[in-house]
């Protein structure tokens, strides 16, 4: 008897602690997570093994940042900069916050109250729940299998095209390129990224699919198991969830390829055969979009081509994946929050079901923040990075290349026009500070907000003009 | 007993009449009226007798749709293209335009549903309407003559300023500054807009009055008459709507003054006067922003500047009133969305009240819609305005010039850096439909959805992942 009510103190104390320790605001826990492996990089990278030349402190920072965001922008030569331990160190750091962030965001999204729609999910869902508690330890010990059984895949196909290297540097090459290519990085080592093997199909395809599977979103691509129901022979229904997530990330593909034949025609495409074009427009289209890397020459795009780049890098790809941007379930929110409201409809129906004006709303918030932050970022880059005092007729487009290079590392897309080498250091610090936010922004707005509003009385409603 | 029996029939049978013709979706009115101006207006320019030589279609097309849109843009020099009785026409057509939109913006607003917050201002809104029912009428008949009066004395101060003129020219030239001015059109009927006026203080301080006045919103502007109450001698509560429309003019007026000082400081502003300087800034600050006179030139501008130029053309005006872009208070509403999702409320808060849901949903629906037309129409310009397959590294520059003419259009700014007389034929369309979407769109957004909403069964809700 005595026992049993030390036992229920016991447990009602542990159960106060595990309650104060989840409330304890769990993105925060994320971004400092986050902000202990950018500095533990930054100091790694500075150590003298790490480097073939001493690299200042926001060299080593930047590339930490880029690294552990997946970002994929570098102030420096990746290659020559830096040693193989060096390199080693990039590996972990890109895997680290890989890794880090597909947890973290599925993580998050499921806290903040994403419920399974159909009794098979729940059986899916259950597998990340202990005790009807969303799991962290859970979700990543089903990340890592998923991650690795496709980077060993990616880094022998990749190992079978690197012939005419030495066996270690092989290896590093092929370890560094399957990781960068399935957490979006971006990163090569090699000095043009990836355009040395403009139209080796080996390398495009298995690169394309690697960015894919990396950005495609683990929840998503973990249901794709539970599609068929072997006892009782049928396919079963896909969640709304999935289904967005897929449909919309073949409209992105296809729009990207039918935009960028378009206005590439007459300008990188002209002179070479279908086949090469196909592999060109196949890697914008799957890769360069999120993950960065690229087989053309970036400056030698068309504006078109680069304003498009722009568009699609800030949509970027899934949630609960490596990829970045405000994602594409975000874009198709919106865009059928707007399609729902032309129809005159007051919720927001796709697939024949309703999404929730919660989510809704979510998905406006992370829109208009994402917005808000490019803008402020690409004005102060207009002061700091063009002489003070040149108008615009005395000076040639800067402006492109850094609304280009802001979206980018907001999207944590990583291509660049070229900006990036010619950074002053405050216009460093800026693009560091867009991609911690780009990485950790929406993570922040699906999940601080969600958990704790204030229940106190509201002010009368009064109604003002808008339009 | 008999004859009143006929009466109720009577009664009913117009009051359905009336209903039928409120419920004749009063936006489509609006749109068709906008319309059928636009082609008079065409028309009109292109009889001989408008015009000092022969213009074609798209250039009449162009210059109707631009006055009565109150735009600005132009394809043409408007002072040597057109003859004094094409110089009539146009300030007939600004003057249809500007009271049209602040008539009807102001009446499908109160239309969409925006009440009285309080006691007096029922007496206030009851000026506008007729047993209960809003009145177009009613209102036309109040903005007619607060347009008139400010545009009569503008006029005359205007009149005083160009001494130099014969008194039809001097006539002639006031009349259609001071429309130009307060419908906020920003047409001129001198080469290169204001800029020969540039360090005139009269010229300067007399357009911005007009500018900010007609950019303001009529029902804010005929509130003021009621902040008095002189029969209890205090001061009465300004409306909701009113506070933020003037708070949000006053913090992007002084936001533009602090920017414009520092990005122009080392260019523009270097060797001149405070005072001259001063006055620039003003002019910026005060009417480009929205009208689209300008008195310094916009390509010697920084980069900066123009940047900064397109997000507050972007926001625009106050909503009632001949200003365009999304609105000041549509900013405010979404600015104030975040901050307090922010802050953990779940509710729209500011100055001691709540903002309706239903308001925060349309200013971010107007957003949306503004920034995929933007979008769409840049993209469109980046494939006509530049030679088909050059790459960005070979040509310099047009992106920054296209945003802005597009952003200018959507915006009814009327700002450019020089691409409007140099666009192709199909670029000349894809402005005039930009244009049209920019002055039609948010009344179409406010209206048209608001009203009609089905009450069929809802789908099932089934929660996405977003972020
Ligand atoms: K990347
Ligand atoms: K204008």
């Amino acid at each position: 008897m005595l026992r049993s009510k030390y036992q229920m103190l016991a447990d009602s104390l542990s159960e106060n602690i595990f309650k104060t320790r989840t409330q304890a605001n769990p993105i925060m826990l994320v971004v400092l997570a986050y902000l202990l492996l950018i500095a533990i990089g930054t100091a790694l990278l500075s150590l003298p093994q790490a480097s073939t030349r001493p690299v200042s402190l926001i060299e080593a920072f930047f590339t930490s940042m880029s690294a552990v965001c997946v970002t994929g922008l570098s102030v420096v030569d990746i290659s020559s900069t830096f040693t193989d331990i060096g390199h080693w160190f990039i590996v972990v750091l890109m895997q680290l916050g890989g890794l880090g962030i597909m947890t973290a965001s599925t993580t998050l999204i499921l806290l903040a109250g994403m419920h399974p729609g159909f009794s098979h999910q729940s059986v899916f869902f259950s597998e990340f729940t202990q005790e009807g508690n969303i799991d962290a330890g859970r979700i990543l010990r089903a990340v890592i299998p998923f991650t690795f059984v496709l980077e060993l895949i990616g880094g022998i196909v990749y190992f079978t095209q690197f012939e005419s290297m030495e066996m270690y540097d092989r290896i590093l090459c092929s370890v560094f390129q399957a990781v960068s290519s399935f957490c979006g990085v971006g990163f090569t080592l090699f000095p043009n990224s990836l355009e040395g093997f403009q139209y080796n199909p080996v390398m495009n395809i298995t690169t394309c699919i690697l960015v894919l599977a990396g950005g495609f979103g683990f929840l998503a691509v973990a249901e794709l198991r539970y599609i068929f129901d072997f006892k009782h022979k049928e396919i079963r229904r896909v969640s709304l969830h999935t289904r967005i997530a897929t449909y919309g990330t073949i409209i992105v593909i296809v729009a990207s390829i039918l935009v960028f034949t378009f206005t590439e025609w007459n300008n990188l495409f002209s002179g070479h055969t279908i086949g090469e074009n196909a592999q060109s427009v196949l890697f914008m289209a799957f890769t360069s979009r999120t993950a960065g890397l690229n087989s053309l020459s970036i400056p030698d795009l068309t504006q078109a081509s680069l304003f498009f780049f722009i568009i699609i890098m800030f949509i970027g790809a899934n949630p609960g994946s490596c990829g970045g941007g405000i994602k594409i379930t975000t874009a198709a929110v919106i865009g059928l929050l707007g399609v729902n409201r032309l129809l005159g409809r007051e919720k927001t129906q796709v697939l024949g079901r309703t999404i929730p004006n919660n989510t809704v709303d979510k998905a406006i918030r992370i829109f208009v923040v994402a917005m808000v932050v490019i803008a402020s970022a690409t004005l102060i880059l207009l002061c700091t990075e063009i002489p003070s005092g040149t108008a615009y007729s005395a000076n040639s487009s800067p402006f492109l290349k850094i609304l280009f290079e802001v979206v980018s590392a907001y999207a944590t897309c990583g291509l660049s026009m070229g900006l990036t080498e010619e950074l002053s250091t405050v216009g460093k610090i800026v693009i560091c500070g867009v991609m911690f936010i780009g990485r950790m922004g929406p993570l922040f707005l699906i999940s601080a907000v969600a958990g704790k509003l204030q229940d106190t009385a509201w002010y009368a409603e009064e109604d003002i003009m808008v339009g």
